[in-house]
């Protein structure tokens, strides 16, 4: 007997007809005789509504009630595809995060699961019943409903699958897999059949919300067989497995790329120790994350120019927290620059061959595209370039590693 | 210190602006130093779309399945409610039904209430903290959701005033009391300051849903103080009090009436024993009520002629019935009229005057009505008529009665 956690995002659950497509994906994975337990995004749309009611009630919204205003779109939909199953002939219960429970801590609004009660639920799913749960709700010590935060559905799935030892976590969105690259840039991008779980963290840019991040971190650490998957035809798409499981390694997996960084330089800072933490503590405080960091020294050796990177959102704020300082900080220019992308080489081959970042500066040097700043991980070579290079980068990075379609 | 339950029906949360408009009843409460828990109903249109997506999935639904669908509405302007009291400096806390808990018995969909633990909110509203509690829901001992029917809210708040011993609950909704008879019909119709709760129940269809019937009968038998008031000023409505508490008692209180009445008349069935058993046996097995009856003996003494009413919505179901029964019931002729009205003459005051009957069949035949079927209950007189005497009937009766606004 096998046992499947199947996951329905809000745009394969949007309307009536939707939910009744999807409990026939349950329909057949029940058919082919396995244990099913599904979990539940709310409908497209509802989540946004309730979030938007919450705000125009009051700027400093409560957090337990925030949650439990927003944690009942999932509930609507636990019930509805419950009653769509058993329309079906199959014997199925929605289990509310409490009635479960769902324990996590009270960190309302971004909650962390600590633990799921699956007692009750393994004894009926051995027993043919399809549960039904609503994802992104728990709740708390203090017998709160919480929510985990924005795409807190798919760690729902993978926590579950995880409690209930699941051989096989399906996650059903709107694409049908993840993607060497952007597929609406580089059209000769192939679906991966599968993908490093290290890879799948790498490449949360890629495909736009294929899976949610705090969700590939669960799956990697219980070691929970993934599969992102489209809800609108009957076709395998991507696994997300360990490392051990792919054989045939590639070096590279996927060519990735994000246009929500901003650079920003500071030209002639004193060349004396803690400088940078004089620069980097402040912006830290303001909860601005800075990515990639280079620094040169100058021409006269006394002094350096400082180069890093910036969420686009956060530019203005670093702009001022750092202008605010300028008398400690000493700097000489403040540049920024927010016409820029980070394009990045992902696989975990990388760590038994060399050459990758080697190829990758050659294959840009050749297409005449400048490399403003570097950064390296032991899976990823990250550039950051002038955001008019985009299209030309990501697809002749993809043809240099061999990654086009044949 | 008194303690007051405030009820808010769908219309008066239909948007954010009137969630704020009620959360200022509840702060003019607070600030006149009550302790105030808040009911709430869902925002004005919520259940029935929840309910239109439960019958869509499926024409036969499960119970608990709609029940955690539909409760979902009063959990969201729960959480709301308490965001807009917090935002106007008051501290408020929603609590779920499974939160008290609110234990219903498990008939889903129309549950009873069988207990509100109310140890923790009494000690919250003691120390100056808004309880906001959603109304129409419960939680099964099976620990499941129930909802209590349509409606089911206002007896949410005479419940939980009950168990919390307070001094007054107030109803608010869009009609700001009840009235001696259908103003939109009678326009010199009087708001009446308080009413019994016996008069309450046979008024229910007067002022169309200003107070569910169970909530009135709850209210009766708990000695609640309820009171009927608009969201939309700051006046007072009508209470619903014991029958003691009216000092100055009238004879007649108010004039309503029913569209919502058939005629059925069976000619020519036999006189013998048993008969009516065997026409009420069939009709009641087809869950059709049965309101007035009347019987009259016919010319030759040895058949009579069967008069009653049914529901409208009943009436094919209630001819089939006997229709298909003819051959054992032996009646000559079935003749149905549903283009009738049942118009009733009501107060608590008719158990100690005489002739409030006998003035009302004068004055509908002073006006030339004729009367169909009479029915007599302790305090109230109800008489059958042709539907196009409905208003003639209602003014004149109105008037004969003095209740006439001067």
């Amino acid at each position: 007997m096998t046992r499947v956690v199947q996951k329905f995002g809000g745009t394969s659950l949007a309307d009536i007809e939707k939910i009744r497509n999807a409990a026939c994906h349950v329909q057949r994975a029940v058919n082919a005789g396995n244990e099913v337990a599904v979990v539940v995004s709310a409908m497209a749309g509802t989540t946004s509504k309730l979030v938007s009611w919450a705000r125009e009630i009051s700027a400093l919204q409560d957090a337990p009630e925030y949650d439990a205003v927003v944690a009942s779109g999932e509930q609507v939909t636990a019930g509805l595809m419950a009653m769509a199953i058993q329309a079906l002939g199959i014997p199925a219960r929605s289990w509310l995060a409490w009635q479960l429970p769902i324990l996590t801590d009270d960190v309302h609004g971004k909650a962390h699961i600590e633990s799921i009660d699956t007692t009750e639920i393994v004894q009926r799913l051995t027993a043919g019943e399809v549960a039904v749960i609503p994802g992104f709700q728990g709740v708390s010590h203090r017998n709160r409903l919480t929510t985990l935060g924005r795409g807190g559905s798919d760690a729902s799935a993978v926590a579950l699958a995880a409690a209930l030892h699941a051989d096989l976590c399906n996650i059903y969105t709107d694409v049908d897999g993840v993607y060497t690259s952007d597929p609406h840039i580089v059209t000769k991008a192939r679906k991966l059949d599968k993908i490093t779980y290290e890879e799948m963290l790498e490449m949360a840019s890629l495909g736009a919300n294929v899976l949610q991040g705090r969700a590939a971190e669960l799956a990697m650490r219980h070691n929970v067989v993934v599969q992102v998957l489209s809800a609108f035809d009957n076709l395998p798409g991507t696994q997300l497995v360990g490392e051990d499981v792919i054989v045939e390694q590639r070096v590279v997996s996927g060519i990735a790329y994000s246009r929500d960084e901003a650079k920003i330089t500071l030209t002639g800072i004193p060349d004396r120790p803690g400088i940078a933490a004089s620069i980097f503590g402040p912006l830290s405080e303001a909860s601005v994350n800075v990515d990639m960091i280079v620094q040169n020294a100058s021409d006269d050796g006394a002094s350096a120019d400082l180069t890093f990177t910036v969420g686009k959102v956060d530019l203005a704020r670093a702009t001022e927290v750092i202008g605010q300082a300028q008398d400690i900080l000493e700097y000489q220019e403040l540049l920024s620059d927010s016409n820029v992308v980070k394009v990045s080489v992902i696989g975990v081959g990388m760590r038994t061959h060399a050459g990758v970042a080697t190829k990758m500066f050659k294959t840009l040097a050749d297409k005449g595209i400048n490399i403003q700043v570097i950064s390296t991980s032991e899976i990823k070579v990250s550039v950051l370039i002038a955001e008019e290079y985009t299209e030309l980068a990501l697809r002749s990075l993809h043809t240099a590693y061999d990654l086009d379609e044949e």
